[in-house]
């Protein structure tokens, strides 16, 4: 005999029993749920995209197009690649329709993302990320909206508000102030921008040295002085305005940069204020001209994405997963297989009713069975013996250990409505 | 400047629009409503599955793997395979846990399956699939029970009951019955049984040709009489009983054959009777040693899969998707910038009683903003005027023609309840 397969499944991706399945389609159910709250409407499209997608001149991370994504050549010369990010594909669908699409659009997704890295923890090769995006509008409104939902979202998974920081900047803002230090070229302002975007990860010392590099050492000084310092005249609209809205764990944070190159305006972070969780929770911003690459007018919005691993790492060191997932509402058990069709048919009433019951065909003991039951959240047990059905008086009995329910089936679904 | 990138998608694959994935979502929870209601459980993996997963020598498909897969080498040169099908990684996971798992289980998946096809009508590169499997128990019951599931799922869509039909065959019975006519070859047996599963697509002298090559004439004519008539004594005990739960639409079949070579017993298709679609709407059957190519000891079961491109084409056939699919329950139209913080006050307000809302902070004209509202199914606008605040009486105009509700935020949230 050949030499048994492996179990395994392919390195930095992960199976999804039924246990983990329940969390993550609890995750993913909260994020649908709070972005349809705000009229937010689902769209998708397929994992599999053209790979010139992420070569285009105006690409935004070579790093990652170069190194990290899954590239491969189909059976027809078609050069694929596994999407590593949702915008590409947002900006591909909305360019194709501007014309017949009603600005603004609220679109959100949950896509599975794709990305080669060396297998560490917490580093997968495939994670779900919610993303969000209205297109089509320049009001500061809308970034008051977005930056809401996503706070909302944190708060619909029973999150306290001081468990969690939402980090406000804007680019505009800084540009206005890399002008008034006499930082005028928009290549050194990049380049700062993404110093920037590592501040939290370098030393004082790291950081003023890189930055003098770039421009001079007294400007490094000033600049890391308005950074990482909290001027209490420094203002914000957003942030004003989501303070009016009662977001009271909005700050200010001018070291806010996020890496990617299209955010124009308003960029933003949410963090746990924990300290257990270094990475961001969900990250986002303001652009301009997302879809100008495909050739059409510009369209300007703004927009965020949230992984499920930080979510559920988020939510656990917090003690937010402590809910039960509950099993099917009733599982019949016949003592014998000449009750089978009676079990199915019993099932069938009872499920016409909108209850959700399962069969244990089972040859083990009852007691085996009930145990089995309780093991996977089963709310009510109905044994089926030849005495009960005999007289048609069914016991439903309660597994949680509330009280039974007695009577014909009929009966029963009265008692349960 | 660059040549524009296209906005086309990856050939053979859908992007779905708002409108496209209200559809798509609409026949997935249909999907996972209906397994949960027979307590079947959710699992997923990864699209990415190790190559040898599909190369072993028990494969079950080989035109599959060797013309038919997505397979790369990934920057590591580990083999990687987009997964064609569900079966191979059910048995891997269910083989992996087989020790701890408490059987029988009932699982289920909606998994995006791949295949590279030459692009043509219907014929997709990419779709998602229902995968229903019980595993460890040999119980006709639990043949039964599968079966009335994807009748019940059909039903749950709002099927008639004619409109399909339910088409049974056994893979021991037929051995039998092969035995009987001197056909005791296993060889020979699996090449009939593949023929077989091509005999709507032939012509009968087509059928006897090819048939008398593997056995007789004389056998070939017997076989197909066998197989083509409809011999009122020939009996199978899953139709029996299924005829006994009410589903008069199960008919016995000794045609259906299931392609794939693990299916050991019970087989079964369901076709669409207006003959509009030919391909089987579903198809499934019992196996009873999917995990020993892992090594482990064999675990019997009986599943079927059932795709969203033939199901979508069925409910189209039989105008089934004529449903309106909601928007927001509210859209709040505010007539000037300066009511953008009240607007979202009073969003927050009404999400907090359950209820979905926008705001539409566009520029044009109310009337317009009220026309995009009705497009997109929203149910009530409630438009703000400087006079309307002031008063701090509100209107909810009922956009789908009903009446309106005044009055205060609370009033009209009371009103709604």
């Amino acid at each position: 005999m050949d030499k048994p397969l492996s179990t395994e499944s392919y390195k930095g991706v992960r199976d999804f029993y039924p246990d983990d399945m329940a969390v993550q389609e609890y995750i993913l159910a909260v994020w649908a749920e709070t972005a349809e709250s705000f009229g937010f409407e689902r769209y998708d499209a397929s994992v599999l995209e053209p790979a010139e997608l992420y070569k285009s001149k105006g690409a935004v991370n070579e790093e990652l197009v170069n190194e990290q994504t899954y590239t491969f050549t189909d059976r027809g010369e078609r050069e694929v690649t596994l999407r590593p990010e949702m915008t590409p594909t947002v900006a591909r669908m909305v360019a194709k329709r501007s014309k017949e699409l009603s600005f603004p659009l609220r679109w959100y997704s949950i896509p599975n993302l794709f990305r080669y890295e060396r297998a560490q923890k917490g580093r997968l090769r495939e994670h779900w990320q919610l993303n969000c995006d209205t297109f089509g509008s320049d009001a500061p409104a809308v970034d008051v909206e977005i930056i809401t939902m996503a706070s909302q979202i944190l708060l619909n998974f029973g999150a306290d508000p001081s468990t969690f920081e939402i980090r406000i900047n804007d680019r505009r803002e800084m540009r206005t102030l890399y002008d008034s230090l006499g930082i005028t070229d928009e290549v050194v302002q990049a380049k700062i921008t993404r110093l920037n975007d590592r501040i939290k990860k370098m030393s004082e010392s790291e950081y003023l040295e890189e930055l003098a590099e770039l421009t001079s050492t007294k400007t490094a000084e000033t600049t890391y002085n308005l950074i990482s310092g909290k001027d209490p005249n420094d203002r914000n609209d957003v942030v004003d305005q989501l303070r009016v809205l009662g977001l009271k764990n909005c700050i200010l944070d001018r070291s806010i940069a996020r890496g990617f190159d299209y955010y124009t305006g308003t960029v933003f972070e949410i963090f746990d204020t924990s300290g257990e969780n270094n990475r961001s929770l969900l990250g986002g911003g303001r652009y301009d001209n997302l879809t100008t690459l495909f050739g059409g007018d510009p369209i300007s919005g703004i927009g965020f994405g949230m992984g499920d691993v930080t979510m559920k790492d988020f939510l656990e060191t917090h003690n937010l997963l402590t809910a039960d997932f509950p099993g099917s509402d009733i599982v019949i058990i016949p003592e014998n297989d000449n009750q089978h069709i009676l079990s199915q048919q019993i099932a069938q009433e009872l499920r016409a009713n909108e209850l959700s019951v399962s069969v244990d065909f089972g040859t083990q003991k009852t007691d085996k069975r009930l145990k089995r039951a309780v093991d996977r959240f089963v709310h009510y047990a109905l044994v089926l013996d030849d005495s009960t059905i005999q007289k048609k008086s069914y016991t439903l009995k309660d597994l949680s250990g509330g009280e039974n329910i007695n009577g014909t089936i009929e009966e029963i679904i009265s008692k349960l409505n």
